[in-house]
């Protein structure tokens, strides 16, 4: 069902039920009253990850405080997406884009991985998280990817489970087109690792290139930027692969 | 043949022949001496859109001037792409990005489109130019994309010759997935239409859904921004039809 794109969309971490009002906390009421200027009796559609889209209307009880109580469910809770985003890091500004982007492009999780040549560093994933229920407002998202804890390569590598193919971004053996390859995974859980601007390490390399769950796909005779090939990897995946389908 | 990145890379107007050098202009001579700070018997690759790209030598015939040889041809100069990539402008930080994406993606040609709904305007295509340049200095692309005057959408579709498709980003009929339309076209020569944030009017999708030259493409399930559907569109553009194969 396609978001309603009309209509504000909030995130809250309060459950959603009919009637059952929450009160804007300080953020969001700033949000609210100052930025979206929102009078009392407006709708707006509210999510929090668990119970769907409902459409709920404010109100001031008083003048600084807004309840929203929602009136009706607009849309299911869709099952989580299955996708997995693993990511080095970037310089702030770029990986905020980045994490948006694996949002807008179907990411059910995104997973920090350190490598050798990292230019960023995850410093607070709480803000990383804020960024994530940013994008899935802003694009009518209401499985709010999950953010996890950033792990090493070698690490993930070492613990990887192995009915999931992790697909990574290189310059491949087999040409320049990723789709022959994508057509022959046979796993359904997929995830995308991506790496720093810098590259891999040749160590790096080898690990991957001899790791049993491990595919590397080339994405054209061109070299791109790592959040160039971020987008462009989602895409070829989930049309072969994913929820394009 | 890969582009190399340890060496810098520089876009200049001037003719590349051997030995026959090339005086830096003052925000070259800015960059190089005191940005990059190379000092005198330096590398550095040079590249004009034209000749190729040739390793160079740079010198300070003087404390405020630098000279740049050309030594000898690296790559030669590559066909222009062929893909057009026709944009309505975004707001000017985000189209500096969406450019230099397309540039990545391996668009040949950029024509910004006017469409009802624009967000942005082309003030200085110039600056525009300049996006280009460096998005190509930056990944190795020596073939520099032409960008052209700004065009209202209904006299470009008027004007637009029957031997080339537009494929352009849309709520398809056919379901999400964009592979199966794209495998269909017959085409070789091919344009991307990317519209505006806030999408085509109602008037703009009826002139695209009957025109014959044009193709829409859908997307997965979920609303793409402008940017992100670009580059996912580029990508299974090129995966499909394009250079990626």
């Amino acid at each position: 069902m396609r978001a309603n794109f009309r209509m504000q969309r909030l995130f809250v971490t309060e459950a959603l039920n009919c009637e059952q009002a929450i009160e804007a906390n300080s953020d969001q009421f700033n949000y609210l009253a100052n930025v979206l200027r929102l009078a009392d009796g407006a709708e707006i559609l509210l999510f929090n990850g668990r119970d769907g889209e409902w459409k709920a209307q404010l109100s001031y009880p008083t003048r600084k405080k807004i309840l929203l109580t929602p009136k009706e469910q607009t849309r299911p809770q869709p099952s989580a997406p299955d996708l997995q985003y693993l990511f080095a890091p970037l310089k702030v500004g770029r990986m905020d884009y980045l994490v948006q982007k694996a949002v807008e492009m179907g990411a059910g999780v995104l997973q920090p991985v350190m490598t050798q040549h990292v230019q960023g560093k995850i410093t607070n994933l709480d803000k990383l998280r804020a960024n994530v229920t940013e994008a899935a407002e802003q694009c009518g998202i209401l499985a709010v990817p999950r953010v996890e804890e950033p792990i090493k390569l070698k690490d993930l590598l070492e613990s990887w489970p192995d009915d999931r193919r992790i697909i990574y971004c290189d310059e491949g053996d087999e040409g320049q087109n990723p789709i022959p390859t994508l057509s022959r995974i046979k796993e359904t859980r997929i995830a995308l690792l991506v790496g720093p601007e810098g590259g891999f390490s040749d160590e790096e390399r080898h690990l991957l290139r001899n790791h049993p769950s491990v595919t590397p796909i080339p994405l054209g005779p061109r070299i791109l930027r790592a959040d160039t090939a971020a987008v462009a990897a989602l895409a070829v995946i989930q049309a072969s692969l994913g929820d394009w389908r």
